[in-house]
Parts: C-alpha cells; sequence; structure tokens
C-alpha cells in the first residue's frame, strides 16, 4: 500500500511541476510512508526527489521507526546536540542533488523550524507550496478508510449517546466534556484524538469556536456538542445541539432551520456538483428564514485524517465533487449574546450522491 | 497579569534588538495574550510592535473570542475567501508600519502558512530567531504555574494508580493506553491532554518514542508507561516501567540502575548548575555501571505550557538553572531488540535545590 501511494507522490510531482518535495510529521507523511512522528523542538523532514530513494532525517533515538520498512529509504540521524543538525540535512540535501532544485513544500504543515535547516542545506532552491497537490493524493478515500470513518463516527455517537443521560443543570461545561472523553474512550476511540470536544452552553454557544468554560448548565440554555472520535487514524467530527430544559421559542426555531439546512447540504452533495452549491443549498435555508447573517461560517470541510482538509465548502470554492471526498456539512446560527445552533454531519460521495455516515438524531432533544 | 506579560515582552524587544514580533496559536501566544486558539488552516497571527497597540489577523468567526479584552488591541478579520486573506494581513503590517523592520518569529511554532502572508504584507522586513527571546518570558515558573504543575502531577499519578489494578497479562498495549486515557479525564484533567499516553512493552519499550500498538502484555516483559495530565493549561510528564510478572535479572539490572540514575539527576538539580551538569550525574551512573551506549537521549527537557520546551538536560547545554525552572529528569536503558526502562520526574528549581512534584513510588512494581 505504502509503495503505492509513493508511486502516486512520485507521478504527481511532474504533473506539479515540481523537482521533489519535503514533508514534516504530520497526515501527508503518515499517509505516504506510515510514518507517524509528532512535531518536536528536534526537526525531522522527508525529503522526496524524483526517481530517487527518499531521504529521512530524523534524531538518532527515533531510529527504531524506521528499522523495517516495506519500502527504501536514506536515513541521515543526527545525535541530541543541535550545533550537529545542520549536517544532517546538507547530507540528505547532497545525496538528493537537491540545491537549485524546486522544492514543493506543505505550507500549512511546515514550521520555519525545518524550513530554515532545509534552505541552509539547499539555499539555491526554490520553495513553491505544494499543499494542493499533496492534499489531491489523499482527497479521495478509498473503502478502507470510509470504513475507519464511519467506525470512528459510530464510536463518538455511542459515546454521546452513553453521556446524554449524565448531563445534569449546574453541570459544568468542562465536567461535562471531561464526561464525553471518558466515554469516547471507552467506546474505543484511539488514544490520538483529532481534537477536544466543543462543550458550550447558553451565550457561549453563539461563539462557534468555544472552548469548555466552567459556565453551569441552566434551564433555558441551548448546549453545543461539538466532539469526534478516532479510528485508526481517521476521524469523525459531528455536532448536535440540545435544549436544557424548556427554552425560547425563538431558540426552537432556529434550531429547525439549521436542521433544515443541514438536510439541505447533505442532499446537495453529490459528484459533479461545485463545493459551492453544498455550501449555497445550507445557506439558501437561512437566509430565505431571515438568520443569512448569523450564519457566520462555511458550510463545511473535508475530514479523513485531519480534522480539517481539503475540499471546503465555501461560497467561492468551484472545485467539484467526486467520489470519495469526505466532509462535513455543519450549518449554524448564532445569535450573539444569546444562544447558538450547529448540526454537524459527516458525509461521503457515492457514485450517485452522498453516503450520510451520522445518522444521530438531528431533532432538538432535551437534557439536563 | 495578562498586562503584565505583554509589558515584559515590550521590554525584551529592545534587548533582542529587535522591532516586534509575531506569534500564531501555540503556548506563546496564550502565555502572553490569554487568547486560546487551534493551529488551522485560516492564519491567525499576532503582531506585536514596540510601545504599540498589538494587532491580530483572525478569521471572522473568532470574533467573539477579542469582545472583551482586558488590554488594548486592534483586530484585523477577514471572512471565509481566502482570496481576502492578504489584505487583512496588509492592513495589520501596515498598522504598526512594520515594513522594512526587524520582525522576530517563534520558527518551531511559526508555519509557512502564516510566515508567507506576513512576508507578502512586509516585504522588506528581516525575520530573525526570536525563539530564545521568547521562551525567556516564560522560562521561570511563578508560585501560580508551579501550583498547576502539582496539581497535574498528582493527576496523572492518581490516574496511573487507578490504572494498575487493571493491568492484565494478555491486554494490549491500546486497551492499556485507552484505560490509562480514561483515568486522566476521570482524576480531572483538562480536555486539552499533553499528550497520548505512550504504553510500551516488551521490545516495544527498547524504542523510546514507541506509539500503543495492539501487542499483548506478556509475562517476562518490561512495561514503559511514559504519560501525563494537564491542569490550567499546565502539564505533567512522568514515566515508570513495571514487571509484567517475572522478568530476566538483566532487567531488574536496568531498573535498578536507571533509578539511581534519576535520583542522581535529581540530587544535581539545584540554582546556578549548568544543564549539562544534571545530564551529567545521570549519565555517569548509567556509563559506570556499563550501559552508556544504550542511554541513547538527553536526561531532560523542560516542562510548562508545553510538554517540551526550555532548558533542556543536555551535555552541551551550559545554560544555568534559576529559580522557577522546570523540567523532567528521565533517564532510560534501551536494549534494542529486547527491554528498555525509563524513569522520569517533574522537578521545579527552588531557591537551595529542587521541588520534586512526582512522588509515585519508583522501585520496579510487579503488574499483571
Amino acid at each position: 500500500m505504502t509503495q503505492t501511494r509513493l508511486d502516486k507522490l512520485n507521478a504527481s510531482l511532474s504533473t506539479g511541476g515540481l523537482d521533489s518535495v519535503i514533508l514534516n510529521p504530520g497526515p501527508t507523511l503518515k499517509y505516504l510512508t506510515g510514518l507517524n512522528f509528532h512535531l518536536m523542538e528536534r526537526p525531522i523532514v522527508l525529503f522526496f526527489a524524483k526517481d530517487q530513494t527518499p531521504a529521512l532525517v530524523l534524531p538518532e533515538l527515533e531510529l527504531q521507526k524506521v528499522a523495517n520498512l516495506p519500502y527504501k529509504l536514506q536515513v541521515f540521524s543526527y545525535p541530541e546536540n543541535p550545533a550537529e543538525w545542520d549536517a544532517a540535512f546538507r547530507k540528505a540535501a547532497q545525496s538528493l542533488n537537491l540545491d537549485g532544485k524546486r522544492i514543493g513544500v506543505e505550507s500549512r504543515q511546515l514550521r520555519l523550524l525545518e524550513f530554515r535547516y532545509v534552505k541552509n542545506a539547499a539555499p539555491e532552491a526554490d520553495f513553491p507550496d505544494a499543499g494542493d497537490a499533496l492534499s489531491q493524493l489523499r482527497l479521495r478515500k478509498d473503502r478502507t478508510e470510509v470504513e475507519a470513518m464511519r467506525r470512528a463516527v459510530q464510536i463518538a455517537q455511542s459515546a454521546l449517546e452513553a453521556t446524554i443521560p449524565l448531563i445534569k443543570i449546574g453541570m459544568t461545561e468542562k465536567e461535562l466534556s471531561a464526561e464525553l472523553m471518558m466515554q469516547l474512550f471507552k467506546h474505543g476511540s484511539d488514544p490520538e484524538m483529532p481534537f477536544s470536544p466543543i462543550v458550550s452552553s447558553g451565550p457561549n454557544s453563539a461563539n462557534p469556536h468555544a472552548s469548555p468554560s466552567d459556565r453551569k448548565l441552566q434551564a433555558g440554555d441551548l448546549l453545543v456538542v461539538d466532539w469526534g472520535a478516532a479510528h485508526d487514524g481517521y476521524i469523525s467530527d459531528l455536532t448536535r445541539t440540545f435544549a436544557v430544559g424548556e427554552v425560547d421559542a425563538e431558540y426552537e426555531k432556529i434550531h429547525k432551520i439549521t436542521q433544515e439546512a443541514n438536510a439541505a447540504g447533505r442532499a446537495a452533495s453529490k459528484p459533479g456538483v461545485p463545493c459551492a452549491n453544498v455550501d449555497k443549498a445550507a445557506r439558501d435555508v437561512i437566509e430565505k428564514a431571515g438568520y443569512g447573517k448569523y450564519f457566520t461560517h462555511r458550510t463545511g470541510h473535508g475530514i479523513g485524517m485531519e480534522g480539517h482538509e481539503d475540499p471546503y465548502m465555501r461560497g467561492d470554492n468551484m472545485q467539484l465533487l467526486e467520489l470519495g471526498m469526505a466532509f462535513t456539512v455543519e450549518p449554524g446560527i448564532y445569535l450573539a449574546g444569546k444562544n447558538g445552533v450547529r448540526i454537524e454531519d459527516n458525509v461521503v460521495i457515492t457514485e450517485t450522491g452522498a453516503d450520510v455516515l451520522s445518522d444521530m438524531p438531528r431533532e432538538m432533544r432535551v437534557v439536563g
């Protein structure tokens, strides 16, 4: 499998007009090579050049991770003393004769730390952005990947179902978030979680990217739970909004509109359609109901090994949906200073439409 | 508190010969401003220039996070369409008149994504590394920080104590890791964990940075558990090594040597002493016992809001320990192809020596 993916990368270099690419620890490196490192103060870089054996620079203490690989790799390791790191990078760049070449970079992942070591090692090289070319490689999920994502959705859904009966008025957002995390592991999530849950209540629910706080749940709150799980390195990312006891009629109304917008976004998801249409389908529902200016973000983002990846469901994105593309549909209405709603599902494009991986009830359930 | 920290940053710019610094989401930004964002595909950058009101570029959907700050901030927000992001960066750079200036960067944190937007906005600027100057600001922990770290250690220790009775022969490393994660949340860890536990058994324990696998615990294994918790954004990072049933006499021996090396490293930790001495104290014990070449990494790293930060306990690091510096002492012996041991504690430098935050038994306990 890995050799096939590396071959695809090799072929894609010519298309992108690149001589090589460099990758630091992250999802693309893991997808292409199976190598899983954390981003740390010790720089790790894979140099991949067309038709050559890739070269990896890494600290000596990581050598055991590359001892038995199913593909060829040149390894340049360095000891703990940072004064010796430059030499390892120079040797790797020289082994592939990279100076003066076009070396593609993944701007969203590569730090200045790694970049500066590579630039010292190949001072005359150009470093064009290769983010789009690299994201293409893992844009269309195969059956194994979709099944891993389906399992990540199931784990997330079971974990939240087990948490719901424990939600009580007076509980803090942080307490609820910790309980949900426990349930996620109990239900089988990988230890490396995609992100920690957003649990936001009352006025906090009107902030799409709130962090769980010490605020206690109160009757009359909307409660947004945005959570996910991981399975075999693939993730889920879902949102449901609950009513804590009885809520204002307007909150019931915006929940209903958001639910309709979510359904419209899912229905618009099919092959050959621009991403923008998914956004428009969901946004039209909210705009027609008079809440357009309270839907402050795009309708969705790609999902797979990363929480956010291509394709993005934005009004300006004319990229066409294709078989195997996976993404979220997550419209929301946020009444600043009051409450907010978001309903998020995960879908994968099929030959005729979309496979909705998540099936947890979307109507507003009452908790507390 | 935040204004005091920003004042310290302002003063440190002159010392570092810088006109300004830029910060993206991460621990330094959070420490200085209290602002907590995730690293995402939408770039977020704080521009901080001497004696001026800082400028923050961020997506519109994050605006609520900067609505009520206890310090002055200029905010430049951008909508979802990436075509409009450059303009926000240009306005921010212009508002502080940054083009042609010396703009310090944190290479370990800043991605090419943010860097390229800033460089477009200030094409004539220089971008020297300001990592050391910035890490100085949070190098000496104050009492509140130390107490948060102490609590993070206590949570981690209680969680592992609750997990130990559940360890059984035949259980996989992944299962044990998931159980420990559950216990960490049950015992009160923040939802944003510092890192997921390393649980490595048998030959895997000889890989210092192993990821939990499907390998089942077997009698005769050494079992390395490297884990931590978070409290109020501060973390702990500990390691203990267990025997699964009865183990080889050599494994008992390397455990005892590592325990002595750990004690020597802790004893050498006091103000006025170079970091290198802590490394030497621990390494000497292992070298004298004839296992020097199997201790393949430095003796420790700084700890606080990050899992790895300054100061580093490396043989080449002549930096002097000072009151409030916090770090790990974690010698190890790794017999490749066989088994490995690591014992890790967290210490904070006091006026006369070191406050060892962790007190869980270090001798080799038998589990399974």
